[in-house]
């Protein structure tokens, strides 16, 4: 269970001019309607959006940042890839902040189809080089996720939080009830996580690409779109799991069956 | 160059109780959107629309769509994925519509992150059998396009008219002034697919397997939601270039560099 006090966030990460914050997760949501969390990034009193998602999740993702930073001092949105409940809401977003929205490159085409939008206010992520660096020197580094499931996404590691957002990956799906804030017992956590994996994710190669890559990096955290924060040891237990999972068009002939 | 008495629509097919038709492409589209294609089913008076698209596109395919049948007649939405050029008019279509929307079962919980959607009008593909009869008794058949690109996509063959609408599959990416309606001259139309299909489609092994499958329904067209339309000897041509093609994971060094 997540407790009443968190739905509001909690701050993962502080050292005075570099905060990591979790937005809280919706655990009165609509039945059928995949859960999201989002998180906000605050650096020497700026904002950066993870994943702010899709458009009846605005209001309460205003009210849990304002908590934290003033709205029109957010200045760059990151989206982790294409789907709906990850970026539907970016009309109601360029119109509340001024900020910037990085996208996949591929998306970019796409994205407008959502409604009104702004196109000088998008930039491709593959453009903005390996990383953005914030006011207070901290990087933020763009890992390729492509095929996890989108074929453009991206997952954003904060070097100086040690906290990696793995938008899709990494997500768990809980009956109503279940939630956690954190995958603290992981082996009691792969019953929430492995249909959604296995179904998202392309193939084994390159999930054991995207692990390779994430291990180099040794993050303290990974922070998924859905479900629950790795931490501890469950990091490596999930990236130990990830590596090994049989999944996507490994297995096309279930998949094809007509 | 698409002419533009045909910009408002074509008629694909037409045996007096059924047609499959073309409902136009926007020529005059906003630099740096991707451009989409809509179609339209009308049998025995009774509509069934596919990819309708994006909220901007709603009014123009709302007026192609009736010149050809009542609104309030659509009875069927299909969707063949989840992408926003596909499916964020989807609250605008409930709303004007009594329609029934299929899509595949994994975007079930996702759709709803675009409005406010009336889940008990929304039923996956998977659960709806093999297949759609109408009233004719004409079928429309469900083709699995798993990972080309999205994790759960299908395209639709209507068996009668001997037409597969393909979603994102044969799409093709126009510089402005170069589109056509068919891709008739099928070597000199690569150039506009081949990026789109080795960036989107997760690996050749999936795209044989597709192909191997809709040899078997022998299409005379494959219309996608983008580019332009195959028929005659361009259907196996494109078939054929298909199965040969590397792409996806297959090249994951060029994705994956860090």
């Amino acid at each position: 269970m997540i407790e009443e006090k968190d739905t509001s966030g909690t701050v993962l990460y502080d050292d005075g001019d570099h905060r990591f914050i979790w937005l809280g997760t919706d655990t009165h949501g609509k039945k059928g309607v995949v859960q999201t969390m989002q998180y906000l990034i605050v650096d020497k009193g700026r904002g950066v959006l993870l994943d702010p998602g899709g458009v009846h999740l605005f209001p309460r993702v205003v009210a849990a940042a304002s908590r934290y930073i003033s709205i029109d001092r957010i200045d760059t949105i990151f989206f982790s890839h294409q789907d709906p409940d990850v970026s539907s809401g970016i009309a109601l977003w360029l119109g509340v902040t001024s900020a910037k929205i990085y996208i996949a490159e591929l998306w970019m085409r796409f994205i407008p189809h959502f409604g009104i939008v702004d196109q000088t206010r998008i930039a491709p992520i593959e453009g903005a080089g390996k990383s953005l660096k914030l006011a207070s020197g901290a990087e933020l580094v763009f890992v390729p996720t492509h095929y996890m499931h989108s074929p453009a996404a991206f997952s954003l590691f904060d070097k100086r939080a040690g906290i990696l957002f793995s938008g899709d990956v990494g997500g768990a799906v809980f009956p109503e009830g279940d939630e956690t804030m954190y995958a603290d017992d992981f082996k009691a956590h792969i019953k929430y996580i492995e249909g959604f994996h296995k179904r998202l994710i392309a193939s084994n190669s390159v999930a054991r690409r995207w692990v390779d890559n994430v291990r180099r990096l040794a993050p303290t955290m990974i922070a998924p779109q859905h479900g629950s924060i790795y931490r501890g040891d469950s990091v490596g237990a999930y990236l130990d799991w990830l590596s090994a999972l049989r999944c996507g068009i490994d297995d096309l002939d279930a998949l094809y069956r007509m």
